[in-house]
């Protein structure tokens, strides 16, 4: 047993996504968020990514928990995947636990032991004592942690952003972060994503005079599509369309759910008589519907995507007006464009946030995060939830701000960040990485698995199958070649005319040839194929040859 | 013979990209630009994409010339392939002429007709009279055209903004455009690239405050990446780097092409001493360096990818300036963050348009679009170059301006848009699309083929073979089973153990079948590996099963 406190993130630092970070000490381990990614482009057919959870699974009779800031899949997605191999209690607000059960139910795990906790909430884990502090997010019930270990108090801010006007009521808790501060705190990890950023993002209420504005314009429809999870949002364009004698119909399955759970739980508030289904929707005239969806990132089948190619019993046509209450992930930058563009192809009126302010972040710019670092007023500061450039320039902030140098960390994914009583450093690391969720595969697919789906993405498959006698190496039957996306087949006869005369020519040099010949003889088959199409096309697809043995006198005695 | 006129479109309206558009009146035909686009991301594995010139090829006779804007792909990429079609007269600038002439020589095309044309310079072709008129834009050498027919004046903008004060010393040509306006335009083609922005564009000029200001600020080396079109920006840094008495090394094949190309024409004036090569730089210390590089759109293999990568000579580290001057073009996101993140990894200073003025667009906003209008008090408006939501903006951007709405044409590629003396209309459409150029194949790939490549790349590839007899039906030899891209095979003997299993049992329903009934069977075949391999994985590899006949008593005859 040490008496070493440890910082462990297992991601979400060094990139936007999964995040998971364990603090350590003695015999206990909490676990702060368990977050998923989704795959980036090169991670081909992969479904999702979680992070690697070996060093846990090792240690997992000292976890003492998962303690979740808020209800986002980058910080809830990989609870199921988690509590599989551990099964430890799960602390969140109501919201944070009601996400978690449903994707708990979708995997059919019901043994979970999740615990709903409310900001102002302390609970002893181990040696630790944590409290759940009130701050403003895009997503409702989201808190800050305030961990006390033996070596101090940390402060983990989760994801935040300070709204001194949210839908909620409370602006983020900043006599709790100052009595902290006054305290003493030993660590503080903050969120970095909007560092590039100066000044303060603005109140989620101030964007509530957009929709007013463009509800009292709209002579037909109102269509408004945001994040299913962004209950103020969907909070603040109900109000809206209730003041406007609008009737609401939520759309996306993601939507639908989310905006029950919310109702059920009182997170969200809307008159029942407010909130019909789409088939109620004929009983009005366009000029008194709202239809809140899913799709503001433009995703296949979403909502949105579907009513912009008519593929949706709410086509779009003229005189609908579509606010698109989001900004583009990066990464949909381009199907969004695509939606947007086809909405104005239908005769839509679309607002998005290029042309109005329709959208705010849910995270803290410069000053926000200046504020969070003068309040709490950390010995040690440790930027989390961001790639390289944003961990930098946060970690840049806070010297700006008066914490020394030498005490900021740039924290890697599984890299140990270890605090004596006066001192910390980065001593070693655990096991770490991305696990790749494709299917039922979790961790399955590696480099090589994704390579061969690039090559194949790239300029298809050409299969050459080649009989041959197992005995004296001749052919036994015509070869055989089959290709997928790499020519037009019908159109593209010569060439495989060619190509077979090839894999004849090279198929003759098995005859007579030594069975220990053979592998050699076959990847010069392939080279062979391979230089006559990149000759003949400039194309490169795999090739695959494959031969199959006859045993001719084998074969008989099935008979 | 028709007395009408006819705009035709054969791309970048409705897209950004591969610009190119006809003038047709009675017998001749002129083209307006021909470029290229570069691939989306579901089509996998093609280089680039040009307009579908299928109705230029049919009237090739009539077509009297190509007219060039400017230099960039989106303009000039197609002409090797259109002069391959019909080889007619291409007018430019000096530094489209000699761009496209590097096109040309790589393609091995000797024989074009290329003249170079000054701003002012007036040619006619067929019943056409064109005058050039200078604009600005991201690239030496643009101009717009001012296009007179037997039914009245045409303006094209080309891609412009309004710069006051242009590196190349003139502003835009307003006192000609106000001449025409005054005359009489009939129609005005307006780039539509930056319709959603308001204000004015800031000139170029403006940014080289902030390179001076980066340059005092660095103790080492200074890299700026940018286009290497971007002549005007190359001389802008060029100038600032002799000013702080740093040499110049360019690096990246298109920035020392493009570069001595514009040195060579005089577009790009630098002191030779200034000027050295990469074996140069040791000569020099780290404060009187400044490199040059291809790279600010995170291109893998371009310069400043490689540096960042330690993959090139100049490895950038602590110390370095790095400043990417550029913005990045949709889709090209996250290759950008990739390479700043690595760049700050390696602990170099990097600047970035998030964080400085280090970029302007080439292109227009609304105030300059609305003074391009304003000066040619166009009859009938019809925007180009942008996306349809950029083009319905532009449009109702023109009739805020006085255009009448009837008068103002959303363009659609291949769509007629023909005028008669008073009025115009749409008209039909000449066949038209995007031809996808994949190595040396143009337009051979079509849906089919992307579609095989897209399922290949999600979740690979299963191949089956089975050796038949073929009188008998009867299995010769052993099933074969090859995948790639589905699971890692060493890991997965069971799961295709079992999958032989199926495979054989599948195989015995082929004996004594009729052969007629084989395909229904092989399709059965791979039906039933499919739900085996889907039950067991939750993957859908694309199945292909096949069948080897062989000839037990015919392959005796070859002995």
């Amino acid at each position: 047993m040490t008496s070493k406190l440890k910082i462990i993130p297992l991601g979400g630092v060094g990139e936007i996504g999964k995040n998971m970070t364990l603090v350590e000490y003695g015999n206990d381990i909490i676990i702060i968020d368990c977050g998923l990614s989704f795959p980036d482009e090169e991670m081909l057919g992969i479904d999702l990514v979680i992070p690697d959870m070996t060093y846990l699974e090792k240690n997992s009779a000292r976890i003492r928990g998962i303690l979740i800031t808020h209800g986002h899949e980058d910080h809830i997605g990989a609870v199921p995947y988690a509590l599989k191999q551990f099964n430890v209690p799960v602390f969140g607000t109501k919201l944070s636990i009601g996400l978690i059960k449903h994707k708990l139910d979708e995997q059919k795990i019901t043994d979970a032991d999740l615990t709903c906790i409310q900001a102002g909430d302390k609970i002893t884990l181990g040696c630790f004592e944590i409290e759940f502090i009130k701050i403003s997010h895009s997503i409702a019930g989201a808190v800050a942690l305030a961990i006390r270990t033996p070596l101090g108090t940390l402060i983990h801010t989760g994801d935040f952003k300070l709204d001194m006007t949210p839908l909620d009521g409370e602006p983020m808790d900043m006599r709790r972060l100052a009595w902290y501060g006054s305290d003493g705190v030993l660590a503080l990890m903050s969120d970095s994503t909007n560092v590039e950023r100066s000044g303060y993002t603005q109140s989620e209420k101030e964007i509530g005079k957009t929709f007013e504005h463009y509800f009292d314009l709209a002579t037909g429809r109102v269509v408004v599509a945001s994040f299913a999870s962004n209950i103020y949002r969907i909070q603040q364009v109900a109000d809206v369309a209730v003041m406007r004698d609008r009737v609401i119909c939520f759309q996306g399955r993601s939507m639908v759910n989310i905006a029950n759970m919310a109702m059920e739980l009182g997170y969200l508030s809307i008159p029942k008589e407010s909130v019909v289904d789409i088939e109620q929707l004929k009983n009005y005239p366009d000029n008194r519907i709202c239809i809140i969806t899913t799709g503001s990132q433009g995703e296949p089948m979403s909502g949105l995507f579907r009513m912009a190619n008519a593929s949706h019993k709410l086509n779009i046509g003229t005189g609908d007006t579509v606010i698109i209450s989001a900004s583009a992930i990066p990464g949909n930058e381009k199907g969004v464009a695509k939606v947007i563009n086809q909405l104005f192809q239908r005769g839509a009126k679309v607002v998005y946030d290029s042309l109005a302010d329709v959208h705010v972040s849910g995270h803290a710019r410069q000053e926000e995060l200046k504020l969070m670092i003068a309040l709490t007023k950390p010995k040690f500061f440790i930027p989390v939830h961001g790639e390289l450039r944003h961990l930098y320039q946060h970690s840049d902030l806070a010297v700006s701000m008066g914490v020394q140098p030498e005490n900021t960390f740039i924290p890697e994914i599984g890299g140990i960040i270890e605090f004596t009583g006066e001192s910390a450093r980065i001593a070693g690391s655990v096991p770490c990485g991305s696990v790749l969720v494709d299917g039922l595969g979790i961790g399955d697919i590696g480099n090589a698995v994704l390579k061969d789906r690039r090559l194949l993405s790239l300029d298809g498959l050409f299969t050459v199958v080649i009989a041959l006698d197992k005995e004296t190496g001749e052919l036994c039957a015509e070869p055989e070649i089959v290709s997928r996306g790499f020519v037009y087949v019908r159109s593209s006869e010569e060439l495989l005319k060619q190509a077979k005369a090839v894999i004849r020519e090279q198929a003759l040099l098995f005859k007579g040839a030594h069975k220990s010949e053979w592998a050699q003889l076959k990847n010069q088959l392939k080279n062979a194929v391979k230089d006559d199409l990149y000759a003949k096309t400039k194309r490169t697809p795999m090739i695959l040859p494959i031969i199959i043995e006859i045993d001719k006198n084998g074969g008989k005695k099935d008979e």
